[in-house]
């Protein structure tokens, strides 16, 4: 649209101007010296004049001049990702082993970024939420899941997505994922936003707001391997949270998920791939292995999708691990 | 996401106040009368104190309530659409005949909303935008298109999107897409916003910005069968302006496009089912027929597309009308 919205920043903080218009973001530095109001009201008068006349501040012809805001700059531009499609077993210790077992193959093929599946330390059930659920933010002890994780990336030197565990905080439930750098420390934790509900007669019926609480807010990180947005599952149904993951800059997304035998075949390959194409950057999916005599029957499927939409590397639903190179050179070819 | 945007009318306009949140909207009440103010603090300081104490204003267990606003009402809720994918030839007034023909087969046919591709009235290229163009707002021989347009949606009584044709206005050509009603009237005129320049060497080259001067506004119109949003052919890339008419209450996004041979495969299907699916409403595309002698080679694939991004009808590369049912109570039903 050509609606034109200036946003200003508070004149403390930077001294950007954000000017979005149809096809492109016009960028204009306004000095934050009172000097320069001058110039500011020249330049408002300027824009208020161009768009009386053309109902645009773009002609036509330069609808695709300026182009596009560059990214920014990641560590490595092209690199591995692995996508460990995990089976889940009720027994914990077992789950912690076998992640570890996992990123450890992964590591010695290559991958510098490991991405897990949602609620890979235990079963994806209401039940079993609060007795797999660990103190991430005590850790230690209190977080045998988050602690593997840190390990591993440290003595392996690779960034993890630590797919999700339910995560204790106070008297509430979260359903968290941890990215760990390759120093092992923890560069964020985001917690899912959207919580699932479905309710198909007949189908499906689960209630994760039974027992969950909702995350309250965007998690975008930097790490050795660029820019990512983090979205746990449902997350990957709002495009508006991908749209501000983008906005920011983001070269990849992340969604551990565990769409399920009813909402797979309908809407996970649709989600992944409109994200990408609408955002033109990276997405990456993993879930966890098909498990048919769970109560929740995940429906893999794991995923890596190009910034065109197009489908890079995907499974079936067995236990296994993707690898694939992401070359984030082909985003600014896309744009 | 749980950010908080309270949107407040102009006092002069309607009492309304929207209060968007992560899975639903809230609507609150604020009467515009002064002695009202303090309701409104009241409201501000339970709604900041509630955010800060919780980190959002919704409750997991709420996170379903209440729901989605109620879609405004249709006059009718069940009702055929025509998709016409028209073969286009260099003679204009075979165009114009033949589309007349095709809508009223449809009109036979029981479709109560026909749909047209884009550029029907003669050949996509950049060489015959002006010869095609006709002035629709000087109307009668000025524009022998829209005219023929007018008087059958009088005659059948129904409602026309009448794809696309060159405009001229003052020394400016646009792509615009008109819609009439059962009474013949003209309801709304789209510009297409987004102008189409690819420049994939080997593969696609083309740029509309050449000759064409690229639309200001979105356009949704109230039409007998329902509130419907139009986008032109590359207007469907940009989910922003479905999102606009998703939230102005769209039961139906109609997208007339001739997407090509290298982005048709790529994107087509895809998009629709992207826009469909974000926007939980019925999207509609119209493609020319495929020409395969004409420099500009259209994918065709016309197609219906349901609120939960599922096709429910379409179609090959060659001339046909497709007719299929729209049933606005299943929108409610997703929802």
């Amino acid at each position: 649209m050509k609606a034109i919205v200036i946003t200003r920043p508070p004149p403390s903080s930077s001294s950007t101007c954000f000017l979005h218009s149809t096809n492109s973001t016009l960028s204009f530095k306004f000095l934050s010296n009172s000097s320069n109001l001058d110039n500011k009201r020249n330049l408002a008068k300027s824009l208020h004049s161009a768009t009386m006349e053309s109902g645009s501040v773009l002609k036509a012809e330069e609808a695709r001049v300026p182009a596009a805001l560059p990214l920014p700059t990641s560590p490595v531009t092209k690199f591995k990702i692995a996508l460990c499609q995990l089976s889940v077993t009720t027994y914990k210790e077992r789950n912690i082993a076998h992640a570890q077992q996992s990123i450890e193959d992964a590591a010695d093929k290559g991958a510098q970024l490991i991405l897990l599946p949602e609620i890979w330390n235990g079963p994806y059930s209401n039940d079993s939420f609060p007795v797999y659920a660990e103190d991430i933010d005590a850790g230690g002890d209190a977080s045998p899941s988050t602690r593997m994780l840190s390990e591993v990336s440290r003595s392996r030197k690779v960034t993890i997505i630590g797919g999700s565990i339910p995560e204790r905080s106070d008297d509430k439930l979260y359903n968290s994922c941890c990215v760990f750098g390759t120093d092992g420390k923890l560069l964020a934790k985001h917690r899912k936003i959207h919580l699932f509900d479905i309710d198909i007669p007949g189908k499906m019926t689960f209630k994760e707001s039974r027992t969950l609480t909702a995350g309250a807010r965007p998690t975008i990180v930097d790490t050795e391997v660029g820019r990512i947005g983090i979205g746990i599952c449902y997350d990957i149904r709002f495009q508006e949270l991908a749209a501000i993951y983008a906005a920011r800059g983001a070269h990849l997304l992340c969604y551990p998920g565990a769409f399920n035998m009813t909402t797979g075949p309908l809407h996970w390959e649709l989600l992944q791939r409109a994200r990408a194409a609408d955002c033109q950057l990276y997405v990456a999916t993993c879930s966890p292995a098909r498990d048919s005599g769970s109560s929740y029957v995940a429906w893999g499927h794991s995923t890596l999708v190009g910034p065109f939409g197009e489908v890079l590397v995907t499974t079936e639903h067995e236990e296994t691990t993707l690898i694939a190179e992401i070359d984030y050179s082909v985003i600014e070819q896309r744009r």
